[in-house]
């Protein structure tokens, strides 16, 4: 089992909150320790930092915590590599990064989805995993869908939804299926079993801001709640938008 | 101006011997201070390390320096913006990377190419820039070429220099091309102006091993010479081979 991080912001914030609530996670108090990656945001472009060793170890990972990035989305996630044939390496660590029209897409999973390699249904067409998981199987199966839909203009939260829904509801028969996906705009967020969320909203540096952050379980005090299972949530600067 | 470096190698060597030679020219005695990059491979996946910061002052680059990382193949690059309105991002900065059947396929260029956004022989098709760069533009161009050049079975040398020759050949009539690419297994190196390589060929850990360094000018006192203009040179392990 891994665990799995998003948030998305109104207005650029430190990257390094997300990360504190990450890090001890992955082989401290956690049980994850086969890997550790985290995505942000420039504009169109992804950042992504992955090591695949254990998160509370990691020399990368305290040194990036003390740059001052700052951004609106960030997807984070520790890995438990399970089943171990899908070995500890930088292919096989979350999170997944590829460019579709221009933009960087990053993707994390939590669960398993057996069978995925076999099924016709999940034939690849475009985009093909580097690593041996069946996470990058199903991001690129996702974003082989999302390529089928945009014509070169850039796509909105419900040509985003219309285009995962079903290759997202046949995963699920598969089975477990908790994701984070987001194209610097959108932070899509999914869950069949797992997924909890927190909304914060406060004054910050002048302006007005407002923060969701997703997490697998709850990482702070506040009330966390599950979100919908087997229902898509689209997430702009902060709030949850019609999809 | 930008500089390049790029390393073959017969055995996995260590990376930090490139970056030892790439770090002091950004910034420290070169004037190439507006960001740099370094790609390495683990078997099909590249890590893809890059800030738009001058190298000689950059900490991530003195920390990755730190990590004992190996490889058979690394590319490095240090940008000069150049002109100033590719502005310094972590978009505009290289190396590049697209994933493309499977494998991580890297590129770094130094020269410029004006027109080429403008240009109908240079319209993309599957890969485009996430950021504003000529050098990006090109890269994708190339890689349409080789997407279409292949059934999904992996390219050979020739299969490689085949699909890369036209592009190549009407991106020279725009302006200095000099670039390195990769997709884990080849080392392609083409220049039309400046481009010098050194080979090297010792008994490291108990094994013979091969290396061929390629960079803008000369990095160490060896005997460095120029590579023939106008072909494309292909490295495997160490080696130039026939394509």
């Amino acid at each position: 089992m891994c665990e799995l991080l998003g948030m998305s912001a109104k207005h650029e914030t430190d990257v390094s909150h997300s990360l504190a609530l990450l890090r001890p996670r992955g082989g401290e108090i956690g049980p994850h320790a086969d890997g550790w990656g985290l995505a942000f945001y420039e504009g169109r472009e992804a950042r992504v930092f992955k090591e695949p060793v254990p998160a509370a170890e990691s020399r990368c990972l305290a040194f990036i915590a003390e740059y001052d990035y700052r951004s609106t989305i960030v997807i984070g996630h520790i890995r438990k590599a399970n089943p171990p044939e899908f070995g500890r390496t930088s292919a096989n660590t979350h999170p997944f990064s590829r460019e579709l029209k221009g933009r960087s897409w990053v993707f994390a999973h939590n669960g398993k989805l057996p069978g995925i390699d076999a099924d016709p249904r999940f034939t690849l067409e475009r985009f093909h995993p580097i690593g041996s998981t069946d996470s990058e199987h199903a991001f690129c199966l996702l974003l082989d869908r999302l390529a089928r839909a945009t014509d070169g203009s850039p796509l909105g939260a419900a040509d985003v939804a219309a285009a995962l829904r079903p290759p997202v509801e046949a995963l699920c028969e598969l089975g477990e299926f908790n994701f984070l996906l987001s194209d610097g705009m959108h932070l899509v967020a999914f869950a069949n079993t797992e997924l909890h969320y927190v909304v914060r909203s406060c004054v910050e540096r002048g302006c007005r801001q407002e923060v969701v952050l997703l997490a697998t379980t709850a990482l702070t005090d506040e009330a966390w709640l599950p979100i919908e299972p087997g229902r898509l949530h689209i997430f702009v600067e902060g709030r949850e938008t019609a999809a």
